[in-house]
C-alpha cells in the first residue's frame, strides 16, 4: 500500500519515485482514488525538483497505459509521426504527412485542436468542406494500412490521465514544466503504436519555448524518453521568431499546404516539409531522395487529395482552392513608416489572428474557418509608409484588436537588423 | 479579482505575494472559495520557496482574523502566555501558569491536544477528576479577570483557516515547514489577545526540530512575526535530548507539576519552569525574583489549587496526588548490561508511552490519564546490568510494544559520555 503523502515528501526533500509507486499512482489518480489536491501538491515538486530520466519514463509509460494503446503491428513498415510543440502559421503536417506517405512510410498521425495563439491541424484539416477528423480507431487503423496515412484528433481512450493532468495543471500553475509537458506529448504520441517519431521543436517568439536553451532541454528530455521505451525519436530545433511562410488561419493555411505539394509554396514551409520528410524517412531507412521525387512527380498532393477523400472531404479543392471557405473582407495592415522589420512578435501575430476567429482563446469557442492573415514581408524586408505589411481576411468581427495587435507585434527601425537566423538550429537524437 | 492560479506561479518563480492577495486569499479559502488543489499546490511552493517577513506577518494576520480574536482589553496589565514547540515530558504550562499567576501577571493560555510521541497540556489537565478544559469564552475571559489565569482548549471560532490548513497540510507533505509553521501557532496564539507570549522552542531528539539551526531558524520566524504584529515575543531555545522531568504521561505528569510547586521537583523541569516565569515575568516589567517569592511561600500552589477548582476539577489532588488516576500495574524496564546511559531517542520513549494508551497516534484515539513511564536514570548515568532504568505504570495493554521501543530507544556505553548538553541552549528576542 502506497501512500500518496510519502511520495510527495520524497520528490520534496529531492529523492526518486520507483517505477512501480509511478504506475500505482498513475492508475490510481485516473481512477479517481487519489485526491487532486495530493496531485497538485506532487505537481508542484516535480515542477520544482524535476525528474530523473528514470522517472520521466515511467511517469510517460505510466500514463500512456492508462487508456487504449493503439496496435499497428499489422501495417508492415516503420510507422513514423511527426509531432510539432506548436507555432504560428505551423501546417506542416498537412502537406508532410501525405508527402511521407508517398514515400511508402506509413503516417498514423493524431492532432490537437489549436488554444490560444497557436493553431491545431484538426482545425486546419476541417476548414476543407466535409473532412471529419473523427475516425473510429478501426477506420484509423484501415486507413494507414491501405492509403499509408490517417489524420484524426485524440480519442478519449488515449491517455485518459494526461486529460486529466492536463486540466489540473492549467489551473494549478505547473504547465510549463519540461518533464510533464514532455511526459503529455510522448504518452499520446507512443499510445498510437507508432515506432518512430520526428519532434520539431520550435525556439522563439511565437513558441512556447522562447529561448534556445528551454527547447534544447525538452527535446533531449522527450529523446531521451524515446530511448528509454524503445523508441526512434529525433528532434529538430527549428527557429519561431516569426509567423512560418505566407498565411495564417485554417482555410488559407490548407491553400498554402496545396502550393507546397504543387511546388510552389513559400520557401520556409517547403523547406520545413521537405526537412521533416527527410528525418521521416531517415528513420524508416529509405533513401531521403525519395521525397524530392515524390514532390516533383505530383505522388505526394495526388496523396493528399486521396486522404481527404477518404475521410469525407471535398478532394476538388486541391484543384479548385476556391472551394474553401473564403472571409467575406480584406483590410490591409499598412506600414506605418519607412524602415526595415527588425522585430516579430509571432505570438502577437498568432492572437491577431485568433480575435479574428482564426483561433480560440478557451476550449470551447468556436473557430471561423475562413478568417486569418496573409503575410507580404517577412524579417528584415524593407518596407515604405503605408505599404501593406499583411492583409487581413475577416468576417468584420476583432479587426480592430487585430490592427491594434499587430500594430505592436511589428517592429520598425530605420537599420536593417542582423540576418535572420536560420530556420534549422539543430537536431538531437538518431 | 486576484486569479489564485497567478499567485501559484509568482511564488513558483520566487516571487512574493502582496499583502492584500494574501489577505483575499486566506479569508476565500476559510469560505470555501479556493479549492483544496490550488491551496495544496501553493503550500508547496510555500514548503520550497519560503516567505518573506513580510509575507510571513500578513499570512499569520489573515489566519488570525479568519476567526474571532479575544478581546482582554478589560483586563489590566501585561497578558502573557508560553508556547512550547512540543517535547517528551513536557508539563511545564501546568506549573508555570499558575506560579506567573500568583505573581500578578496575568496568564491566558489556551492549548492543544497531544498528537504522535508529545503529550498535550489538555490532555494532562483532563486527568484531574473534573477538570473542564471547555470553558466558553466569556467564562474564560472572567477566570482571567478574577483568578489571574484560564487554562482551555482551541474553540472553533479561533483562526478556522489554521485548522482547515493544518488538515490540508498534513495530508500533502507541507507540515515541516518552518514559515508554515510559525504562522499556525502564531495565528492561534496572537489570537488570545495577549500582549506578549514567551516560546520554548525544543531541540533534539525528542523535538521536532532535531537540529538547533532549524530550531533557531523557526525561533527567529516566529519572534520576526510578533514584531512586525506589534507583541513582545521572546523565544528560548532548550535541549530536549531527553525526556524532560521523571514523569511522561498525562495524570504522572500533574504529580509531578505538584511536586514542581511544592519546591521538590526534578532539577531540570524546575529549571525550566522558572527559567521560563523569569522571561514572562521580565516581559510584564515586573522584578524576577517574585517568581523565588511565590514558590518558596507556597503562592503559585495555592494558584494551581485555586484554579483548578474554578474550572471543575477537584483540588484535593494538590494534597492527596493519590487521587489522581492510577495504572493497576509496575513493570520495571532493566538495564540489559553494565554501563552508561549515552544515548536516549526521546521520540522513541515518548511513542514507548503513547503505546501504553498516555497519548494518540490519531485525533480519533482516546487516552488512558492513568499509565505512563517513571524515569530513574537520566543520559550519562552508570547503571549495573538488572537495575531499573525506568518504570512502566500500565494497564496491561501495549507492554511488549513499549518494551520493544525502549529496548531501542537507550544507548548503553562502555566509557562515560560528554556532559549533557545545558538546558538552555540560547534565548532569541525581546
Amino acid at each position: 500500500m502506497i501512500r500518496t503523502v510519502d511520495l510527495i515528501e520524497r520528490k520534496r526533500d529531492g529523492g526518486a519515485l520507483r517505477d512501480e509507486e509511478i504506475y500505482a499512482l498513475i492508475d490510481a489518480y485516473t481512477r479517481g482514488d487519489v485526491p487532486d489536491y495530493q496531485m497538485s501538491a506532487l505537481l508542484m515538486t516535480i515542477y520544482l525538483k524535476g525528474f530523473s530520466g528514470a522517472e520521466l519514463a515511467a511517469w510517460t509509460d505510466a500514463m500512456l497505459r492508462s487508456g487504449e494503446v493503439l496496435d499497428l503491428s499489422s501495417i508492415p513498415g516503420v510507422k513514423v509521426d511527426k509531432h510539432s510543440t506548436g507555432g504560428v502559421g505551423d501546417k506542416i503536417s498537412l502537406p508532410l504527412a501525405p508527402l511521407v506517405a508517398a514515400c511508402g512510410v506509413p503516417v498514423p498521425m493524431v492532432s490537437g485542436r489549436g488554444l490560444g495563439h497557436t493553431g491545431g491541424t484538426l482545425d486546419k484539416l476541417e476548414s476543407i468542406p466535409g473532412f471529419s477528423t473523427q475516425q473510429p480507431v478501426e477506420r484509423f487503423i484501415e486507413l494507414v494500412a491501405t492509403i499509408g496515412l490517417g489524420l484524426i484528433g485524440q480519442t478519449a481512450e488515449i491517455a485518459p490521465a494526461d486529460k486529466k493532468l492536463y486540466a489540473l495543471r492549467d489551473v494549478t500553475g505547473t504547465v510549463p514544466s519540461i518533464p510533464l509537458i514532455t511526459s503529455s506529448i510522448m504518452s499520446k504520441k507512443l499510445a498510437e503504436g507508432i515506432d518512430g517519431l520526428v519532434l520539431d521543436v520550435k525556439v522563439g517568439s511565437g513558441a512556447f519555448m522562447k529561448t534556445e536553451a528551454d527547447a534544447r532541454a525538452l527535446a533531449e528530455a522527450m529523446v531521451g524518453v524515446g530511448q528509454r521505451m524503445g523508441r526512434r525519436v529525433v528532434a529538430l530545433l527549428t527557429n519561431m521568431d516569426q509567423p512560418l511562410g505566407r498565411a495564417v488561419g485554417n482555410a488559407l493555411e490548407v491553400r498554402e499546404s496545396i502550393d507546397i505539394l504543387k511546388g510552389c509554396g513559400p520557401e520556409d514551409t517547403t523547406a520545413l516539409t521537405l526537412g521533416l520528410a527527410y528525418t521521416m524517412l531517415d528513420m524508416a531507412a529509405k533513401p531521403t531522395t525519395d521525397v524530392d521525387k515524390a514532390l516533383s512527380d505530383g505522388r505526394g498532393l495526388a496523396k493528399f487529395a486521396e486522404i481527404i477523400e477518404a475521410q469525407g472531404g471535398d478532394p476538388r479543392v486541391i484543384d479548385d482552392p476556391n472551394r474553401l471557405p473564403t472571409a467575406r473582407y480584406k483590410r490591409d495592415f499598412l506600414a506605418p513608416r519607412d524602415g526595415y522589420i527588425s522585430a516579430i512578435d509571432a505570438q502577437g501575430v498568432g492572437l491577431a489572428a485568433l480575435v479574428l476567429g482564426a483561433g480560440r482563446a478557451t476550449k470551447e469557442e468556436d473557430i471561423d474557418p475562413a478568417v486569418g492573415l496573409m503575410l507580404h514581408k517577412r524579417l528584415g524586408d524593407k518596407v515604405k509608409a503605408g505599404e501593406p505589411i499583411l492583409t487581413l481576411e475577416h468576417n468584420d468581427r476583432g479587426v480592430d484588436d487585430a490592427l491594434h495587435r499587430l500594430t505592436a507585434a511589428y517592429t520598425l527601425s530605420d537599420e536593417a537588423p542582423p540576418a535572420a537566423k536560420p530556420l534549422f538550429i539543430d537536431r538531437i537524437g538518431g
